[in-house]
């Protein structure tokens, strides 16, 4: 394989795509790939697929009554489309969550409008409440003493308000050949010390702390800043345990409207606003469910590749950039390949992930469930955590029966960019087949092959365990500067020519590593100690 | 003046400071300058008042509760600072409107918030309207035939969706030197056929003929579509007349919302909205008023020059950019001056418009009030309409007793940026009295003097009867890309080193101006005919 891989490494693409590709060991029928390209661009679905996801679904919060008619609806669609052993896998969640009504009103020293919403997760205001403000921000459990025996009564603005920045970049960009380039640089991994996660989790606990403590004081409500300028909302909370649900109604405001505020407070008397928050908690079922399809092989014991997508989101849009769009292309694949009449050597599995955006619950659940099995926490409050927070503490990593059945999995996840090259991950050993699979879309602008190793989506859990997990290098749009997780992640800001373009790839990519004679090549199963910084002290940080 | 020009316009910069200024017709104390410099950037309380014109009362929609209490404000303020002969003029306007409280949702085939704002002098809801929506574009009276007998019951979408742009440049940027000299060519005027000016004002009229068709057709409100993307909102509207209130309540839809319900309804069944809009007339006194605030001059038969900026704004937002900005440096340099104990030969006027947003006519009433008059026009219909759509109609212009008195008008209404220059606005004779003025200011970057005429604000109408009348070049910033008119246009976007900078410039404009032997160089009173295409034909333009 390594003598194979120099081979084609420095051969030309024609040479690979002439040499590497037709006679090696991929026989997958070429004519195919074109085939794939006529139906994905000629007769594509995937508009009305991610317009049903965004204008009639809407904003996916996992266990909500709107992800339930995701996960029904993408079903029906896969059985409509001839997807075979269409099926839910369920875990253990918690609480789903939904916006009726929510308004956010100045009503003294004049009355206006804000910009707000209710923070997923947090309780209902039972009606308006009626209170001046008080701006107390706190980041830390000693913070806390400041303000005792202060908020009784009263709306609490939790973050320090500071000043905003100004838009001095172009909000949408596609990436150059050489920005590309940046990204093919192998960086050898170092794990950090264990405290380091410990730290990041006791940050994430702050905030039940910090609700409970505003509740034991008697404040009515709490209000925090918005991380974006511009007037966008994002939303995003954590509290989805059942039992573990914040006592108090929670805003995010505008950036502009909280500083005006803070400004307000700060030069006469205290404002008063007006909260409505009427929001449901969903309690008959706590499960969260994966979605599959599968594309049957036609040889049963070649194992499976498989494409992934999320399909929850935020709910202060309607998930579009993230993930109608992944979602959408995932399904958009299944339906060109099924369409097609293709029988590949290995199945194809089409997975649609549930609690992503809390922590990629749904793929840690698929990996542990089918592919490796980890050792539980013995301590209570750590094993209460989600997987992608403990994965590294729990060892060892032992490989389950389907361990191997896992050829490859491709994750989509960036937005709506068009895909421009695919990260490796970390797994050299493939970058020279992965070339020979982009190489005919390289007048697509799709052709580029990355070392870089990605993180914070639903390949991780299997690229940690050395499974061939990638994910797509994707041109950036204005997903980091506007879209991810806003108010605006609606449909119309999806490129529906890259889109198209995405899910041309991805069933190109499903194809050709299912019709391979080998399964791409694994990275060692990983096993402790990690290679740590053995001369790295620990940074001193002021406990929480 | 010819020969001075030019020998100013071949000398340095070092030149012209050392000799037009000090030897040529400026007697002004330039240590003043420095003492302006020192008030304006140490002691500014630049930020206090724009802080409270945008945080305090908020939007400023002419004849509103707020603009009343910023007409009632803003002369306390002057009076505070020693100011003199502080005082209004009222001027026929109409109605006053006021939002208290306003939200639309889509309640199916889903439950969700969205972003909209009524549109001005539009009717209350009178509680909330619930109904089906149908898409019914309509650009001119001949679409109503298309429509008749379909839209009772309905709330009705009167705009085409259309599709989105992409932010493809940044949006706030700041002028290079070579971006400036662009603005410096001299172009020749050519008035355009009175025929045009009538098809604008017939576009004009439609807004309210659509609103009358729809009420009679028995639709229950109308909603249009937002004309910027990102969730940003506007609401302007026109129909401020006493007896000319629309009869529907009217909404603008933020634009990613309006396009999600034309796209539900044409792949289902018509969605249902919830439109409440407890909206309110402010009826108590038809006039709106400019007020004005006098630095007296020593010698009363020199006239006056004077500062302006309008005071009054749309309420997407709280009027910052637009313009706060302005009145806040009118009001600081008044501010300064006062403070220095300057006495300036002619009197220094410092003056806050009013209803410019619905088309210049606090500083068109100032001019026909005190400047020049024209005769009525003798048309009713067009009689009735803004003196800024009007005054090219009006022959012959005579000037005022006052006319002579005004020796110089400076206007501030371009945003937050900081002064880059000046628009000469076709007085190219003053150009080398301008640039000696700016001369200090280079190292602030505002030295440049530019043959550009302006349009769209209150130096219009002085300027255009001949008066010295001047806008400022401004560095843009985000003001056209996402800031005017819209509903983040708030304090947080205003830059108040750029606005220090702009009151100290302002400040030494007017003392320089003041100080002047002679009065600027108008340019002539206009007569008819003003200078047309013998060649123009007409363009055809489908009727209304």
């Amino acid at each position: 394989m390594v003598a194979r891989a120099w081979r084609v490494g420095v051969a030309s693409l024609v040479c690979v795509f002439g040499t590497a590709l037709a006679q090696g060991a991929d026989q997958a029928d070429l004519t195919s790939i074109n085939r794939i390209v006529d139906e994905g661009f000629n007769r594509s679905e995937l508009p009305l697929t991610a317009a049903y996801l965004t204008d009639r679904i809407g904003g996916r919060l996992t266990n909500s009554p709107q992800m339930r008619e995701a996960e029904r609806w993408t079903q029906q669609q896969y059985r409509d489309w001839g997807l075979k052993n269409v099926r839910t896998e369920g875990f253990e969640f918690g609480r789903g969550w939904s916006i009726e009504k929510s308004s956010v009103r100045l009503l003294k020293p004049r009355v206006a409008t804000y910009s707000a919403i209710p923070v997923a997760w947090t309780a209902p205001s039972n009606g308006a409440i009626t209170a001046t403000i008080v701006v107390a921000p706190m980041t830390k459990v000693a913070d806390f003493e400041k303000w005792r025996g202060k908020l009784k009564g009263q709306i609490v603005l939790v973050t320090q308000p500071d000043t905003g920045g100004e838009p001095l970049v172009a909000p949408f960009v596609r990436l150059s050949r050489e920005d590309i380039t940046k990204y093919d640089t192998y960086k050898q991994p170092v794990v950090s010390m264990e405290e380091e996660l410990e730290k990041r989790l006791e940050r994430g606990r702050f905030e039940a702390k910090r609700d409970e403590f505003l509740a034991g004081e008697g404040a009515l409500a709490w209000v925090r800043k918005s991380y974006r300028e511009g007037g966008l909302l994002h939303g995003e909370g954590y509290q989805h345990r059942r039992g573990q649900s914040p006592k108090l109604p929670g805003f995010e405001l505008a950036a502009e409207h909280y500083r005006q505020l803070a400004r307000l407070a700060k030069t006469g008397t205290a404002p008063t606003l007006e909260l409505i928050s009427d929001v449901r908690y969903h309690d008959e079922d706590s499960n969260a469910y994966n979605v599959f399809a599968d594309l049957p092989g036609r040889d049963a014991k070649a194992g499976y590749v498989m494409a992934g997508a999320h399909l929850d989101s935020w709910v202060a849009s309607d998930g579009a950039q993230d993930n109608a769009a992944g979602s959408a292309v995932v399904m958009e694949a299944a339906r060109i390949l099924t369409k097609l009449g293709l029988k590949p050597k290995r199945t194809i599995r089409f997975a649609l992930w549930n609690g992503e955006e809390q922590g990629l619950y749904g793929s840690f659940n698929y990996t542990e469930r089918h592919l490796v099995s980890r050792p539980p926490l013995q301590d209570p409050a750590r094993a209460a955590l989600p997987a992608y927070a403990t994965w590294n503490l729990r060892w060892p990593v032992t490989p389950g029966p389907d361990y191997n059945a896992l050829a490859a999995y491709f994750n989509l996840d960036n937005g709506s960019g068009k895909i421009r090259g695919i990260y490796a991950e970390g797994n050299i050993a493939a970058t020279p087949i992965l070339k020979t699979w982009l190489a005919p879309f390289a007048s697509m602008g799709a052709d580029s092959v990355v070392a870089t190793t990605t993180y914070g989506t639903d390949h991780v859990p299997m690229s940690a365990v050395g499974i061939p997990g990638f994910q797509f290098v994707q041109d950036p749009l204005d997903y980091g500067s506007r879209i991810h997780h806003t108010s605006i992640d609606s449909y119309d800001h999806l490129r529906m020519e890259d889109l198209k373009q995405a899910a041309v790839i991805m069933a190109s990519m499903l194809w050709m590593s299912a019709e391979r004679d080998q399964p791409l090549p694994k990275r060692p199963l990983p096993s402790k100690p990690l290679q740590t910084d053995p001369f790295e002290y620990e940074v001193e940080t002021p406990s929480p």
